[in-house]
Parts: structure tokens; sequence; C-alpha cells
């Protein structure tokens, strides 16, 4: 079978398609061939030598994946070959606060190998039944980007219907918010340089809008267009050019989630600010697989669909990965590796 | 009756003692002969004009204080003349989240004239009988210190009994935030930059000490000495120096309460540690008078005695605030208005 | 101006229009002139003798109001004359946790007369304005029936996006049960004795319904048309004859909430079926003035339409309140006392 | 090696000291010889087939042990030869909410053979050390006892430094919920048939006690002696009996903590009493891997001695279930296996 292998040093010069055997499911394992991983800013930092210099090689990259079940081993009793699943993101990570050796336990990457190869075996509890109405290139979102923006909005987010949402940028996590905070009840605002993109995710339903080129003082176009008391909830994409606005946007005690910035940027904290206005500012990255089983009965109770920007096949991983690079995108992008995608 | 009033603009120079006319208690009101007022940081920035440069003035500053009833108004029926009490320092903040209205009703600054005066009318809701155990001295520090700390360590610490809570300096807010977190069943570390400060305030029952002049990386030593997987809660009050080692102290899903800094400082915040850690920034500043009411049971239960450092009598007020600026006490400042201090 | 006024002793014969002298303003508060009241179960208990049998007299009943502000007094800033306003149903119950005192500030009952007046005096902070798209009587249901199942749904329900929620019958708390549960994400199920009832509030978006007479054993039911693991929350409004089968239709460490039943009875409790399946049994009756402002919000994000059964004319009062004795309608009675209605 | 059985029927003439294989370590597994094991109501209503009259057979009684690890399996790091253990009650249910498949994993009943027995396997996640200041006996108390404990004071409390709780009996859970609740910062009042049995259990800190036989009205007491405003918890353990006092004990919004009663008595709930308190009831059985580990944080800082009552030596298992069904004792009773108890 085929594999995406990172081996003898960074760089996309050491990124490869190699040929690796099949393996074979163990007591509570799955056998999972792979129909469509996507990838996340930490896969391009991962390869790149920015996520962990220390990264262990060879190494399988993506921490995403869904597929269709091949085998399973003794002792599975959820699953069955022919089922669509998709993985939970952190296998040791099984529900409660977050876990410092769970943590540790995200493939492609800290947990060893990731989804961009043919066949994987996963965990029978890290798996979760795909929803009818999506595609395996859809789901393979969910594991990184859709759990990231479910736990800011909903379990971080303190949240009730009729609260008010700003997101920043129009990503795979700020789709994934905006939808999130739709079916919570909330209102929202998107956030974005380009107003063609603004135009093109009106669809999933946003109350707000502004270009942060054109308004750079946004947190001032938040009271005016979305809420005058100020949001319950931003979520914070955008690193040191926007926290103090994302800050600002807020009403006292409300929360701001900061997400991504997995590399070495510092961002100025306006500590007067954060004190005064009683913010509250969430770190938050990936989620348990509590989490996963919850967010998996909301996408499906709502139909939410992921946004994919482009599914490449697997021979053209540089091309996703270069798109991902420039940053044009909106939504999530795919990698299909058989005709699942 | 006497006030300690700034007028005509900032500056010590403006800060003086005036006459002003002994008033009489309206409907819910309640008349307190003043015994003794804390000083807070805020209300040194208040003076220098460095809290709010557009303050109204004539204003009297502190927003603490306690004394004995003097008369009450028409339908007050939890107090009666011969009462000792205390304020809560928001008077328009009942209960629950953050209020914006409410925030703004702090006396001795947004909220109007404060404490520092021989007689002051306070609403029959925002005052507290004192406790048997306490001086009126005593009293005056837990409106704004007291009700501070509680609100990082007990409402925002989710803290469970044996956890962990690192606290910074030794100032008011540090040492109520240390003996809080102790009737809360966790284990305690305090830093100073003074080993004789650390030797002092060992009897309110600490387990673990650095001073963080020794041990600059003392992130590090918070796991050798109090918690190998890091603290729950670290009580922030150094701003921009301390706050990168605040955040490595602290658990996977670890609090930082940000407290203190009220004047203009910004710190470099790590985006990265933030959100793989999946850190919690808190900002605090003072609570509800519902927050206040629970507080005050659990200092009458477990018998906390505020740290007063000296007390002033009014007419050295300027050397009160002097030694605030100074920054070299443990615990809290307090003038006394009358024999009750 | 008229009142519907309860003097001489319990039973409608002592239930009468009387004149009495309409009220000026005081400092804070506003003079509302009633366009809608709406009946709730307490009222009909009130009149009867059950609810209190040490009710003091003259009392005039009903705690919700809606109408038109005819006059401030001084102070008053948030509401000027012709504003549409409804009242908060507890005055004193500011915020935060149930508070013993603020529960004795319901009108129309332990906290003084209520609303079923030409005129009304309320306090400023306790009046809230109506959003465009309801009419005075629709707004006039949410204060006591409206608060009950936004405190049971939102604030204790525990519910994210993806849940389930059962709700017991067709009346006024029911209905904003479910348009509630609907705009938190949640899918609901609705119970009903009558299949004529379950067809008539499909409009309201219900995802399964059942008629528990035709099902006494209505648990199952719940597993096989709303969720095979049991629902999240059951809104249990039935009291001894359903509060098994609503124990018996949560997953391990659902909810129950306990509303209505304000009169005598007692219900069986299953304890050996509460401690294994970890079930929450929460009281809820009315909320606190934050609680009101939170749903009002999204009342009017949503546009949530209260269901309105009929609307009497004050002089058919009697009317008005034999049909709640009778109990066949859907959603409120609501009783006009001017054009307003 | 020997393990206690029941076979071929319930009863204690079907419960046998029985030879049985020493079993193997597999990966992930501990084997420890086990030095104690304590007893809990539920054991005696497995044997006497009250608690699953579908039980299958053979099984191991009792769900808590503590012993020593004899050998390790593949990949277990945490634990080696030597050390002293005790299990966590729901080898499944990790942490986070209750899960439905976690519950089912209860040992000596659901989750198959128990502790009672010279050497158990355990999954290396689901053991614990022991501190220093437990004996083997002691710890064996902690898993279902000490957990169930736990879990009702400080997962379900929602206490504060200052609290105040009422705790039914001197049981091992109403002990260790009187423990927690101190160290939690509470208040503690213990409620007891005799008067002896209070006096011998001063010692671990009780703030005020009733005689229920001799003031059957009790919530009255919890008023006068303990909190004037009721009671934030009342740890419910009496059923039936005491169900409606632990009701009118606690304040507005109050907790009573359902525990114990796995057989089949329904006790009668007054509805408008829960609706008008709004009263929290909330069923509370052992708790999850998460909730130990806390636990045992807090046990060792506190050093927290579970009160052991009596240790029988193996072969007299039948008295200390006899003893367990007379229910004479104070605190836990305990078997011992070998040297260890
Ligand atoms: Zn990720
Ligand atoms: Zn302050
Ligand atoms: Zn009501
Ligand atoms: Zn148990």
């Amino acid at each position: 079978m085929r594999a995406l292998v990172l081996d003898g040093g960074f760089g996309f010069e050491n990124l490869n398609i190699a040929e690796r055997a099949k393996p074979e499911p163990g007591p509570g394992e799955v056998l999972v061939r792979i129909g469509a991983v996507s990838l996340n800013y930490r896969d391009l930092l991962l390869v790149e030598g920015s996520y962990n210099p220390r990264q262990q090689m060879p190494v399988v990259p993506t921490c995403d994946g869904a597929g269709i079940v091949d085998a399973v081993g003794p002792s599975v009793t959820r699953f069955a070959p022919g089922d669509r699943v998709v993985n939970g993101i952190a296998e040791g990570w099984i529900d409660g606060p977050p876990d410092a050796l769970g943590l540790k336990t995200i493939r492609g990457g800290p947990g060893g190998d990731g989804f961009c190869a043919d066949y994987v075996l996963v965990p029978e509890r890290a798996l979760f039944a795909v929803p009818d109405h999506l595609s395996l290139a859809e789901a393979a979102t969910l594991p990184c980007a859709g759990i990231t923006a479910w736990c800011a909005v909903v379990e971080h987010g303190n949240l009730r219907p009729g609260g008010t949402v700003v997101v920043e940028g129009t990503g795979g996590v700020a789709l994934f918010a905006t939808q999130f905070a739709r079916i919570a009840g909330a209102r929202t605002m998107v956030l974005s340089s380009s107003n063609e993109k603004l135009d093109r995710i009106s669809e999933i339903g946003v109350d707000a809008t502004a270009n942060y080129v054109e308004v750079p003082e946004w947190s001032r176009a938040v009271r005016e267009r979305l809420d005058a008391d100020g949001a319950d909830l931003v979520i914070e994409l955008g690193g040191a050019a926007t926290l103090e606005n994302a800050m600002r946007s807020v009403k006292p005690g409300g929360t701001v989630a900061l997400i991504g910035n997995l590399s070495g940027s510092h961002a100025p904290l306006n500590l007067p600010l954060a004190v005064m206005r009683q913010v509250r500012l969430q770190g938050v990255t990936c989620g348990s697989l509590g989490d996963m089983a919850r967010m998996m009965a909301a996408v499906a109770t709502h139909r939410i669909k992921p946004w994919v920007h482009e599914i490449f096949p697997l021979d053209r991983y540089r091309d996703a990965f270069e798109l991902m690079r420039a940053g044009g995108h909106v939504g999530k992008i795919v990698i299909a590796l058989d005709s699942g995608g």
C-alpha cells in the first residue's frame, strides 16, 4: 500500500510516496481503507520542521482521515467491514479536561504515523460513523478543524441562544465555528480581508460581515453591526494582528478563543483591557473523543456540510500543501486516497 | 465632617482634607460612620490621573470602607445603628456575570465619591455585617482586594481539594488568594523577590515558595516544588515580566488569573503556548454583591485574618499613599478615620 | 382605573373588577398602561386558595404583564412614554442563583399586587422592551411561562447542539420549552394525550411525538423515535403520573426538569433508578431578571412566537379562568386590558 | 490462588472460597496481589440476588481492591512490582460525564469478576498509587464509597468555602462525604440515630450534629445549628424516610445528593417543594477514573484517613457480610486477603 512519508529531514524534498506493508488489525483495532485526509496548518509546519524540530522520522503526516472499514480485529463490536468511518483526533484523550498524555496521541506527529496512507489501523474507540449526508472528503475535515471549532464555540463559548459570535477569517476552523455558532442559536459576524470571500460564504448563514482591511478598527463594527454590548465570543485566528481588536469586541466577561498560531509568534496583550473587561482568553486545540461524539451528533442532526475548497489526488500532494501555504482557500483542502474522496 | 477630596486637577497637591456636610439617609439607605478605608493601587492611579484621565472632580477616593451604622433610612431592615458593616464594591453589580452598568458603580472613581470620609451613605443591599473576629481596619481590606482574590480563586479557579495554586507576590490580593486557596483545599506556592517576605508570610500556610530573582525560570520550580504536572491556577499579578512563566507553570487546561495591571502596559503573549497547552487566561477585577456575600461567609467560617501592613490616621494620608507607591509593604495599607480603625 | 381584585376570601365569588386610583411613578419607577396579562396555573390556585392559604387580601392576581409606558419617574433612563414593555417576574431576583428574598417578590401573590389592572407601577430594572414581532398579548406570556421554560432548557438543560429533549404536554411552558430547545440546536419530542393537539403544534418544529395514552410506556418510544441512548433532558410537567417514565427516558447523567405541580401532590420517586442512572431532577420555577434579559435576546433573534390559545377581554375574566381549569387549551390564555391586547 | 465465588444460585450457601489459577498479565495489564477488599452494600445485594436477578455466575464479588503489584505486562510504564495500588471502580468510564458503557464495567457484578481473590488482573489505566499514609485496608475503601462521596460533594455539590453540608448517617459514604466537605472549606452537620456514634465521629471535624430519632423534623435543626438559610448540600442516604426532610433542609437552588438505595424502594417526592425551592436532586453512584485521580490527589494532600470499622480475614467473610447486613458499623468493613490488610 502507499503512504506519504517524511523521512531523512524536513522539507518537501523529503516528503514522498512510499510503499508500505498493509497492516493487520489486532484486538480492538479496525483496519480502515482511507478515502480522504484533510490538511491542517500543523501538517505544513510539521513538514517544514517548525511544528516540532525534534520530530521522529519516518513519519506519515495528517491527523484527520475518513474511509471504509476493511477488516476488524478481535473484540471489535461497533463496526463491520463496509462501514464508513472517521477518526477522533486524540486517541488517548477520552473525555473530560485536557489530558497531557492524551494530547500526545495526536497522529501525524506526536502520536506517530498519521492517516495519509491507503490503510491505517485505528483503535475502535477512536472511530465514529460518517453520517449519510457527508462524503468521505467532507468527513475528513472534522477531526481537527471541526473539533477545534466545536470546542471553542460549544465547550468554551459559554453561549446561549441569542448570543453573538465574531469569527476571524474563512479558513476551515472559521467556517466550522460559524456553522456551529449558528446551530447553537447565536448570531454571527465574519471578518475577512476579501469581500469576494465574504460573499461566497453568505450561504452558511452569516448575520454580519466586515472587511478588516477596510475597517481596521473592527471592534466598533462589531458593536454597530452585531451586538451593541459587545460579542459573547470571538474566534481569534489572526494572532498578533488581531488580538487587541478581538478583546475590544467582547462584552465584559466575554471570551476570546485563541486558535491556530502553532508556531513562534508572540502577540502584545493589553493587560489593563483584559483585567478591566474581565476578558477570558481560552487557548483551544483539538478535543476529546467525547467531544467528537457530541459534535458528530450535531453534525448529523443539522446536516452540517463542511466546506471543502479543493480535493487533490494523492499524487498531487505537493499542490495541496502549496495551496495551504499560499492561503487563498476558503474552507478545507483535502487529499483523496482512492475513489472514496 | 471630613472627607479626603481630589479637586482641581490630578496629583497629590490637589488631594486634601475638606469639610463636607453630613448626609442623611433616604429610603433604603444606611449612613455609615466610617472607621477605616483601605488603599488599592487603583487609588494611587486615580490621584495621579492614569486610572481615568477624564475623572470628574471633586471626587473622594477609595472603594473600600468599614464602619458603624449611624442611622438608617426608611424601609431598611437588615441593619440598625451600632452594627459594624463593610461595603460591597460594585453597588450595581448584584450577582451573576459581569455587568457593564454594574462595573461603573465602583465608588471612588467611576461610581462617584468613595469612602474616605467620616460619614458615607450606602444602599442597604451593598452592606455586609463585619464578623466578630475582624477589626474595622481588617474588614476594610475585603471589598476590593479580598473580593478580587476570591473571584480569581473560587469563581474562576476551577479548583478542587488537592489542587494547586501559584501566587505571585505578597501584596493584598496575593495574600488573600493564598488564604482562599488554602480553605478551598489547595496547596499553594508563593513567589517573591524577597526571602524575608517569604519568611514572614509562612504563617498563613504556604506549601512552597520561590524567590523569582534567584530562580528566574520559576515555572520549573513550580513543577519541582508544588505539582509535577503543573499548577491548576496561577494568580498572575506581575504583568509583562511574569506572564510567560505563569503560562508555563500551569497544566494543560489550567488557568492564569490576570489581576492588577490597571494602567498602560502590554505583555508579550506566547500564542502557541496558550493554544497548545489550552491555557485559560482570565481577567479578574472585583466581584458582585453575591460574590461578596459568599466570601463573607467563608471569611467568617474560617476566621480569615486579612494582613494589614500598617494603619495610618487620616491626616497622614500622604504617607499611606507614598508607602503604596514605594511598594515595600506586605498585605494591605489602611487609613483609619476615627477610633474604629 | 380598573383592577381585578380578590378580596374577602378565596373563590371566584370574591374575584371582582374594582375601581382603584391611578398610581404615580416615584424615583426609578415606570407607570405602565397594561395591554395584556397572561394566566398561569398559579393564578387559578391563588384564587382557589391552594397556592397560599395565608395570602393577604385584597390582592390583584397575575404575575405577567405587557403594556405601554405611560409615564416615568425621576432617574429612569431606559424607557420613555410610548415604549412597549413587559415585566420580569421576580423584581428582587436580579441575577445569579435563586435568591430566597428575590423569590418572594413575584407579583400577584407573595410580592403584592399583580398586573391585571389598567395601570401598574414597575421598577425600571424589571422592565424589558417588547420586540417588534410580538403583540402585547404574546409578550405577556413570557415573564412566567417563557422564563420557566428558558431556565429549564437553557440554564439547567446542559444541552449542546445535537442534543435531545422530551416535552410533556402542549401547555404554555411545554410549547416554549420546545421552541427554546429547537433554537439551542436540539431535537425534540412532544407527548400529549391528544393526536389532534400533536398535529396542531407540528409547525413549531417537532422531530417526534407520542400519544402517552396510546403508548403508556413512552420511555421506550423516546428511544425508538428520538434518541437510542435516551434523551438529554425531559421537561416533566405531568407529576406523579409521568415521573417514572421521565426518569426512564433520559440517558445516564441526564436531567429531568420538574416544573408546575405547585399544589399538594407527592409523586413516587424510584430511588434506585435515580441513583444507578445518575439522574438529575431539577426543580424549576421562574428565573432572574438576568435570565429574562438573555431570553428576550433569544426571542428577538429567533422571532419566537408565543402560542396564544385565546384572548379574553377583561370583563370575561371568569371565562379565562374557567378555560384554564378545564385544561383543553394549547399554549397560553391571555386577558386583554385595553386595545393593546 | 483463592477467590471468593458466588456460583449455582444466590444466597450465602452459594458463596464459597474456591481455588483458581493465578492469571498472567497481557499487554497493558498489571497483576495485583490483593491485600484488602472493602464491602459495599451492593455486594450484599449481589449475593442475595436483589442487585441484579440476572447476574451471570460464577462471579467473584467486591468492586474495591488494594494490593501490591506482582507483575506487569508488556507496555505497562506507570507501575512496577512492589508498588502499592488501588483500583478505580469503572474501568471503562475514563473521564467526563457518565458513560452508559463505562458504567457496565464495574467489577464484582456487571463488569465481571471482582477483587476478592489473591491475585487480580487490572488494566494499567485503572490503577492508582496508594499514598504512604494509608494501609491497604484503608485504601480499599476508596474506589466505591470514597469516589461516590467525592462526586457527590466535589463534582455535584456546587460548594464554595464557607458552604454548608448535611450528611445522613455514619456509614462509609457518609464519613467520606463529611471529610471531603471539610477539606472543601464547608461546615458540616451529621445526623445519626445514635448519640454514641455521633460522639465517636467528632474527631473528623463535625460542626453540628442531630439525632434524627430525637429530632424527627430535623430540617429545622439544620437551620438552627448549621445554616439559617438552609444548607447548600444534603448527602441523602436514608431514602424514603428522610427525603422530605432533606429537601426542606436546603436553601433555594440547593442540592440533595441521592446515594445508596440500590434496591427496590420508592420514596414519596414532594413535587411542589422541589419546584418552589428549585431543589436539585442528583443521583450519584461511583465516578470516573479521572474523578479517582483527582480524589487521590486530595486524599494525599489532606492525609484523609478512611474510617475502617473492622477488618476480617478472608475465611471469616460470612461474618463480614453479616455485619454489613446488621448495619451497626461506623465507616467501612474490610476483608484482608493476605498480610497486606
Ligand atoms: Zn489538530
Ligand atoms: Zn477595586
Ligand atoms: Zn410564575
Ligand atoms: Zn460501587
